[in-house]
């Protein structure tokens, strides 16, 4: 097997096609360092992708989604199919314990060769998390895996850059998760493809499904209509059933072209938002190292200059680029 | 007093200053429709901005931020203050209803010329909903509001555009926002300057109390400390102390450079953050009009070409920039 020296391009894209952990390892590791070589490396690896099947599982913090992942995780196994998890953490001195906790969860899959985990923290890359995420989602495809399960908190929008190139979207929701269900009723919370109640012993279980099946209900009629499953991830109960209807999803999304639709968009959207993120480090960083543009700031906060045409001047500067606004006002 | 076509920029800049009504409801309405001449009064007016108090609003939905925000305006009348209130909608059909609902509770005011109300959607901002909500605080300032409250719905980091410019920001919870606590403890969202538990008639909300002051315990010693605070909004009890918490906050902030030194972070901020959102702007309507930028589009889908090629080729014809990741990763 190769050492960690030996990695050439072309070495690390035959043993990734192979399947091999290790040049797996190593190639993850260098997406998220933002290396050349992984950019060559997924250039390489692209055209033997879209083979995998990847499952968004997001939610609150603290609804079980780990547990819910690793209780997946066996199933898809015991189907006889091979898995990649890739688990996204926020950075947070706080969450240490919790994350922690959730990795031990993940852990009873480490000594399986049919599973590859990789959780990943939220800072320091170059394109954003959206970019890594994909980068390594295309990276477990091509070394064929059946599923990717893409976990991540979300309590909103943040969460979208990470699972929006998910085929399916579970959301994991546990009693308590008021504001969430709030979100969702308000439309600030994307409506996922299915939803996972978690903690179902707890008392207020039946509760919580009762008021998620009446905001679904005001909901576009038509189209697939999310059903509502209640788990137990630690025992993993209702697990089965989790699986049973994302696989109607998949069923669902195979029929026509829904699923080359939804993967068109989901491609498009990440584009846009690795470009997006992309600039806005490229501007931050400009502006950082460039006193003329520094001083724009000064000359804001002096109130000399007012925001607006600080943030012209910065734009013209970095992109070339005039304010649309003024000529064509919207 | 001047119609609707005799709004000069000086005419509107002199009648904004003086406080006119008519000028305010005129200015608002072009910063919304990124009218030219809304950039022109707003850079007119900068350098007479700086005197309002700015008090961020924010929650997930439903627990009651207008109801804070009625009641919280009728205690800063009593003290012979002006108002402004800028109102942020999440655009949905969902929430029809519950927003007007909102309106309604603020409509108390509308007659008192000593507040002006102004609520905005979500959508279809050429610099983001960030650069309204920025320019139409400074309007609001010039004008000679004493204190601007910026109220809007948040479950995370999607808020931050609207609030970030806030010189106190309190967060809105009630019995039940199990989701929210979490994401204040996982670090998701972040520690607001002051927390108002409202609903407190609910038999829950003194075990919420409790949940919040174990997070915040957990929180970093030494600064502010974010007090809590008991609500029952419609019912106007505890908004008395609620405003007086505020208070305390700002006279934090005045002592010593803090004040200073919160709103150089805030511009800044505000500066990168609309920007970015017009560089993105700017990068999808290019894409739209190009044959050429699509066809890349049609490529990644077609795994002809792998997305982050495309995002640089779509780098490098937009913004003439290159990626920094090839030569010097990170």
């Amino acid at each position: 097997m190769a050492g960690r020296r030996d990695w050439t391009r072309e070495r690390l894209v035959d043993a990734i096609r192979a399947g091999d952990r290790r040049a797996l390892a190593r190639a993850i590791t260098l997406v998220e360092n933002g290396d050349p070589l992984a950019y060559d490396v997924v250039a390489d690896l692209y055209p033997h992708t879209g083979n995998a099947y990847a499952v968004g599982l997001t939610g609150p913090p603290g609804v079980g989604k780990s547990s819910l992942a690793s209780a997946l995780v066996r199933i898809v196994r015991d189907e006889g199919h091979d898995v990649g998890v890739v688990s996204v953490d926020p950075s947070s001195p706080f969450t240490q314990g919790a994350l922690l906790g959730d990795r031990i969860r993940l852990s009873d899959h480490f000594l399986d060769p049919g599973v590859f985990i990789r959780s990943m923290g939220t800072r320091g890359h170059l394109g954003g998390l959206a970019e890594t995420t994909l980068q390594t989602l295309l990276v477990l495809d091509a070394a064929g895996k059946d599923v990717v399960f893409l976990e991540t908190v979300g309590t909103g929008q943040s969460e979208v850059g990470v699972i929006s190139i998910a085929d399916t979207v579970v959301l994991a929701l546990m009693p308590g998760s008021g504001d969430s269900i709030q979100a969702l009723k308000a439309g600030i919370m994307e409506i996922p493809d299915v939803i996972a109640i978690n903690k179902m012993d707890h008392p207020l279980a039946k509760a919580m499904l009762h008021e998620v099946r009446q905001v679904l209900s005001l909901g576009p009629k038509g189209g697939w209509r999310p059903p509502i499953v209640l788990t137990e991830a630690v025992r993993g109960e209702g697990v089965d059933a989790l699986w049973e209807k994302i696989g109607e999803h998949r069923a669902w999304l195979e029929t026509g072209d829904e699923l080359a639709n939804r993967r068109r968009r989901n491609l498009s959207t990440e584009v846009f938002q690795v470009a997006a993120a992309r600039a806005r480090r490229h501007l931050e960083d400009e502006v950082r190292g460039n006193a003329e543009l520094q001083r724009l700031l000064e000359d804001v906060q002096a109130r000399k200059l007012d925001p607006l045409t600080a943030v012209r001047e910065i734009l013209e500067k970095v992109f070339r680029i005039g304010d649309e606004g003024r000529t064509d006002p919207r």
